[in-house]
């Protein structure tokens, strides 16, 4: 068998010893008899590995009692939503920051619910990037900023969080786990569980308990932040599978080490940005240098058609999921923490050899 | 490896082939070098798995083109909003009945968004059971009429949907291709994926196209059906292992063959009941004969002590699952399609013997 190098934005690589180990246990999960997903949510079996990942989830972030962790569906997509129909009961606002396609997608789905303002725009600057914090025109009284931490399509992100005396809310979709941060300075982190963390099907919420306390009561229970926490994320039949292969995921970071894994973030990156950069213009990043992002990078070549060749040569030399998004074209690598130095390394030959050829 | 009889209700027992076919290609899927959950949702090799889970539930449905199938996430929980948020706009109504604990879910969150009707009560009766037909107070100008085709905490089910003017809406978590039903009967079908089609963490959604043109548009992206049926449920990243395991199940299903399934469902249901009914009254099932669920069996011995002994030997026997639900205790067997013929004969065998040996 021959394994592709995986370069899809998500749902993306995972680590082969996960799937290695999901493999050798999926028709009978640790001696019980059965898959992991045959076992009841209310048993033993299962509440073992969710309380796991869990556990796995507070050490990595060092997330403190204050805070709930939270598996739930529905992808950053419904967090928009839930965020300010749990967070801002009527006559409270909110900051939301536009850097991006996921940011304005955040923005329309609050201003659906709530009174937002968007304290500052730059979601349509070429070259991409996040606001800068002198930008950014505050609300006084807001009930938090919100912060699309890392824009998977541009890949721009933001490198220092800024300062506020409200807390951050902030979509971590594509960049959670994926390097150091303060928790103490946000009070709510969603994040798809398909990019850095597992397969999809799965959202990752990390909640401060004492911001959702004005929450209004009509809410449909499902989009209540407090069903979920007072439940443990077993409200309902929870998508077990997929945070078995997360716990999974958190077991195989805890043999790699957390601090190699960010280390090695930001080696791969390096790499691959110093090919971009060392091609004299032939290859142009997409964001600017101080907001470029560790986990998507993004590149032009000199035509596009240059770009639909690079890709379709690239996908016959085993590398996969190099296509821009649909929505700006261009190339993307994206390189979460499951994608091997050894996958960046080939990509930045096979780049250099394209370059050479039709350079 | 030696294999459990599952009786669980849910997540539940997945055929064997289907499990021993994902682990086949968990590392490798079709030659692509990687996982499923590691494929683009925005790709062919996924779309594929999607489009054919698709085809094949409409086959098996016969489920004609004014309807759309949907994949959605957050289980029949989200449903219960979902349904009334599209398909009660304000002045709209609709009837609901209450049959048990999830027809009572339906009805709590339905409250919250719209003016309905509950048309029939018999939650608390014992022993359990669904409404009859005669009892049910219809309103003239009802949108539709919502039933909970199958309790699968108290067993009872309906076998004949009421005859109404307006379009039906199932919640149908626990009995879906489990036998045939006339769709053209339906407005819109929900159920969870996590008993009879697949695993947790995908919620199968059948809706008449026709029926939720009045959708306010201020409902969030995510809650709007429409969303979705534009976007073939791939306006956000899907829960796509679910998807391909339930996806497995169906080709399983065209194997076995659905009449088959549903002949094998008559009979596997008719055994238990037998051995139930033989017992001269120590198994006391406890829905009337008439509601009996064929997916859910549920019953009673005659004191808690044995019921909690039965649990007990049971388990040490290898038949798991077969404790009742915490909020009515006593026994239930689950047996949804993949629960073969084998081990509901076991279970008998260890019914008989237990008798025997406490009676």
């Amino acid at each position: 068998m021959s394994r592709v190098y995986n370069f899809n934005a998500g749902p993306a690589a995972l680590p082969l010893e996960v799937l290695e180990n999901a493999r050798a246990e999926l028709l009978d999960f640790n001696g019980t008899g059965m898959s992991i997903m045959e076992a009841s949510h209310r048993g033993k079996v299962y509440e073992d590995i969710h309380n796991e990942a869990i556990a796995n989830l507070r050490e990595f972030m060092d997330i403190s009692d204050d805070y709930a962790v939270l598996f739930l569906q529905g992808g950053a997509s419904t967090q928009f939503s839930m965020v300010p129909m749990n967070l801002l009961p009527p006559g409270e606002t909110a900051d939301y920051t536009n850097s991006g396609t996921w940011a304005s997608k955040a923005i329309k789905e609050a201003e659906k619910v709530a009174l937002i303002n968007v304290v500052a725009d730059c979601s349509k600057d070429i070259p991409t990037r996040v606001p800068l914090a002198s930008e950014l025109n505050l609300t006084s009284n807001a009930k938090y900023l919100h912060v699309t931490s890392n824009e998977t399509i541009s890949g721009a992100r933001w490198n220092d969080y800024p300062e506020t005396s409200c807390p951050l809310v902030a979509d971590m979709s594509s960049d959670i786990l994926s390097r150091h941060f303060d928790i103490s300075r946000f009070g709510l982190i969603y994040a798809g569980a398909q990019k850095n963390l597992g397969p999809s099907g799965l959202t990752v919420v990390i909640v401060r308990k004492d911001l959702i306390e004005g929450a209004p009561d009509d809410l449909p229970t499902m989009m209540r932040y407090s069903t979920h926490i007072e439940d443990n994320s077993l409200y309902n039949t929870p998508p077990s599978f997929s945070i078995y292969v997360l716990a999974l995921v958190t077991r195989w970071i805890k043999k790699v080490g957390l601090e190699n894994l960010y280390k090695q973030n930001v080696e791969k990156a390096a790499v691959l940005y110093a090919a971009i950069d060392g091609s004299d213009g032939w290859y142009k990043g997409t964001a600017v240098k101080e907001f470029r992002s560790d986990m998507n990078v993004t590149f032009r070549l000199p035509s596009e058609e240059l770009e639909a060749k690079f890709v379709s040569e690239a996908t016959k030399s085993g590398f996969i999921g190099l296509k821009g998004h649909r929505s700006v074209g261009g190339i993307r690598a994206s390189i979460y923490n499951a994608v091997p130095v050894e996958a960046v390394n080939e990509l930045v030959k096979f780049m250099n050899s394209f370059m050479r050829a039709n350079g």
